[in-house]
C-alpha cells in the first residue's frame, strides 16, 4: 500500500491532471498520412463500409468501434461524498473511470456528462445516442432517478446498460458476503442483515442479497429502519420497507443488535463500536462509506467483529465495485447481449469469490486483488456464460 | 498519386475497418496499474481536482480533456453522396472523418449519431452534452435543417460549433477563387459566379463568397436559377434568392453563359463540355460532386476552361474542406474561441490562398497539398489572430 498521506495524494491528483490536461484520449486505429492510405481510411474509400452498413445495420458492429464504445453518462447529481456538484466538475471522475474501464476491461469510455438532470431528459439524449455506443454505463446519477433512468433504459434500448453505483457495489458487496459464509459455514437465509443506506447500492444490494437467498433484511436510512409504515418514501423504497425489516421499524441501533451483517453505504461515523459488540458471533461489518467509511476496520474489529472489509485500498478486505465493473462490462460485450440479467450479477459475484482460492481464503483475505488483470478476465467469462444460458446473447 | 482502382480501394476499405474493428480507440492519458497510481489517478485522489472544479467551473478546460474533445455530430440524413442513410451507417464515415481531425488538428474526436432527425430534438441532445465538449463539429445533416440547427447552437451553446458541410467546404472553395484571381489579376466584384446546388455547402459558399466582395452570384437547384420569383423556397434559400441572380430565373445553361466561375456542389455529369465553352474569358470550373463531379477536370479544360479544380485527389487542384477543417478547429480552439466568426473564415481563406507562394502558383497549382502538416497550422494560427482582433478569444 501506498505510503502517501491523504494530502500528497491529493496534490499529486491535481498534478496528474493539470499536467495531462485530463485523463482520456481519442486515438486513430488506422494510418491516413499519405493519399493511398487516405483514400483507403477516408475518401472514396469510406463509401464502400458505408453502403454495406447501411443494407445491414449489424455490420456496424463490426465495421465501427460501436461494439467497444462505452459512454460514461452522468448528471454530476451524486459524485463521490461531494453529492449534486454538477457535469463540469463530474467529468474528472468520469475520466478516471474511463481509465479504470480501459485498463480493466478494455473498453472504449466516452464522458457524457449531461447538463440536465430530468429523468425524461436524460432518457431522451441516451436513446438519441444509442447509435453510436454498444454499452450505457451509468455512473453518480442519484436515487430514486436512478431507479427509474436504468429501468426505462434497460427497457428501451437494444443495448446493454449498467448503474454502477448500483449493481457494481452490489457484487463486490456479495461477493464478500459468500466469502465469510464459506469460512462460517453459515446459510445466507439464515443471517440478519443490516444495511446502513438507502440509496442506489443500499436498495441494488438488498435486492441483490435477497436474489442469493437472504431473507432478514433490514434497511436504514438517516432516520432509522424503513418499514411497511414509513411515511414519505418513494416507490423505490417502499416496495423495498415491505419486503424486508422483520423486526419492525426502529432506529440503526435497534436493528443491529444481534444482527450477523452489517454493510453501510451510507456517511462516515454514524458506526460506534458499542453498536457493533450488540452484533452476533461472527459478524462482518462492511462500511464502504468513501473515503472514510462508516467505522473503521481496526475498531469494528476491536469491537469484536470477526469480519471487516472497506472500501480503502488501505485496509485488508478491500470491497470496491473495481472488482466487478470491468468483468460484468467485458462479459456482456463478450456475450454481445442485449440486458444484463440477475444471473450474468450472480455470476460474477460468484467468480469474483471463488477467484479467492479455499487455501488463501482467511478472515483477512476475503477478496481478491482487484488488481489483478486474471480477475476481470475470469469474472468475464462467467457473465459470459449466464448471458449465453439467459438466451441474451448473440443480440448483435 | 495512387494507381489503386476504385475496387481495390473499396475492397481495401471493408478489409480496413474489419480488422481494426472501426477507426477510432479512447485509451487513457495516466497509468493506473498499481496501487500508488490507483490511488492518484481514481480513488480517493480524484476527490480534489473535483472540488477544484466543482468550485471553479473554468478549471475543467485545465483539468479534464474537455479543452480537446471535440463531438462529431450527425442524424445520418446526409453522408456522401448516398444521402438519408441514418445513424449507424454514418458512423463509418464519422470515424473517417475522425481520424483526419485527429491526426490534422489534434483533437480528440468522438462521434455521436444520433437516432433522431428533428431538429429540435438534435438542438437538445447538442446542449444536453456540452459540458463534455470544446467543440460541437456537425457533419453531413441535410439542408436546410442544418442552417437552422447551426444558427441556434451558435446562439445557445458557450462552446464553438461549425458545420464542415457548409463552412469547410466554402473556405476551401474560397482559396481556390481567391488564388485563380491572384494569377488573372481579375477583382471578384467583377467576377459572375455560378453555384449549381443549393444545399449546405452551395449557401454557405454564396454567403462567403459575398463576404469577400462577390456581388454577381447566381445559385442554381435542380429547377434552375434561384430568383426573387422562385416558388416553393424555404426561408434561407428564399433569402439568398432575392440577393443572388442579377440574370434574373433561367437554367443551369443560361446562367453559364458569359460566367466567369462555375461552382458545381450538386451531382455527377450534370455540367457539359457545351456549357463550359459558353463561359468567359479564364473561366474557372471548380466541380465538387463525389466521388464523380459534375464535369470532369480534363473535360473542362478541353472545353476551354482556364483553370479546373475538383474534390479528388487524383486530379490537378484538388479543393476539398481537409484543406480547412483541421486548422479552423486547431485555431478556434487555441484561441478558446466561443464562436467562430466570418473575419475568422475569412482568415483561413487567406491563409490557406497564401499557403502557395507566388513563385509556385500555376494555373494547376492554386492549392496547397492538404497533407501538409504546416497547412493546419498556419491556417490554425490566422484563425486565433482573427478570433482574437473579433474578441471572442479567451471565453475559457
Amino acid at each position: 500500500m501506498t505510503r502517501m498521506t491523504r494530502e500528497e495524494i491529493y496534490a499529486r491528483a491535481v498534478d496528474l491532471v493539470k499536467k495531462a490536461r485530463g485523463k482520456l484520449e481519442v486515438v486513430g486505429k488506422v494510418s491516413a498520412s499519405n493519399l493511398e492510405e487516405l483514400s483507403v481510411a477516408y475518401t472514396p474509400g469510406v463509401a464502400e463500409p458505408t453502403r454495406q452498413v447501411r443494407d445491414n445495420h449489424a455490420l456496424q458492429f463490426q465495421y465501427t468501434s460501436r461494439a467497444s464504445m462505452l459512454a460514461v453518462v452522468t448528471d454530476g447529481s451524486a459524485v463521490l461524498g461531494l453529492g449534486n456538484i454538477g457535469p463540469e466538475a463530474a467529468m474528472v471522475v468520469m475520466e478516471g473511470k474511463g481509465v479504470m474501464l480501459k485498463h480493466f476491461a478494455g473498453v472504449d469510455p466516452v464522458p457524457l456528462c449531461l447538463n440536465t438532470q430530468e429523468p425524461e431528459e436524460i432518457i431522451r439524449v441516451v436513446k438519441a445516442v444509442e447509435p453510436s455506443f454498444g454499452f450505457i454505463f451509468l455512473e453518480d446519477i442519484s436515487a430514486p432517478r436512478c431507479f427509474y433512468i436504468l429501468e426505462r433504459l434497460t427497457k428501451e434500448l437494444s443495448i446493454p446498460v449498467f448503474h454502477d453505483d448500483q449493481d457494481g457495489t452490489a457484487v463486490s458487496i456479495c461477493a464478500a458476503v459468500s466469502n465469510a459464509l464459506r469460512l462460517t459455514a453459515g446459510r445466507i437465509n439464515d443471517m440478519r442483515i443490516v444495511i446502513n443506506g438507502a440509496g442506489a447500492a443500499g436498495l441494488a444490494t438488498a435486492r441483490l442479497l435477497m436474489e442469493m437467498g437472504a431473507e432478514d433484511i433490514t434497511l436504514c436510512d438517516v432516520n432509522g429502519a424503513l418499514g411497511k409504515d414509513t411515511q414519505g418514501l418513494d416507490e423505490y423504497r417502499a416496495a423495498f420497507a415491505a419486503k424486508t425489516n422483520r423486526g419492525g421499524a426502529g432506529t440503526l441501533i435497534d436493528a443491529l443488535r444481534g444482527a450477523d451483517i452489517l454493510i453501510g453505504l451510507s456517511v462516515a461515523d454514524v458506526v460506534s463500536k458499542d453498536m457493533v459488540r450488540g452484533m452476533n458471533r461472527n459478524a462482518a461489518v462492511f462500511c464502504l462509506a468513501n473515503p472514510d467509511p462508516e467505522i473503521l476496520p481496526t475498531d469494528a474489529a476491536g469491537a469484536g467483529a470477526r469480519f471487516t472489509g472497506s472500501g480503502r485500498f488501505d485496509y485488508a478486505n478491500t470491497i470496491n465495485n473495481l472488482h466487478a465493473f470491468p468483468g460484468i462490462v467485458r462479459g456482456t460485450l463478450n456475450a454481445r447481449a442485449k440486458h444484463i440479467t440477475t444471473n450474468m450479477k450472480l455470476a460474477a459475484v460468484r467468480a469474483i469469490a471463488s477467484f479467492v482460492p479455499d487455501d488463501r481464503l482467511r478472515d483477512d483475505f476475503l477478496m481478491p486483488n482487484a488488481l489483478d488483470a486474471g480477475l476481470s478476465a475470469r469474472v468475464a467469462e462467467s457473465v459470459k456464460e449466464a448471458a449465453e444460458k439467459d438466451g441474451v446473447a448473440g443480440a448483435w
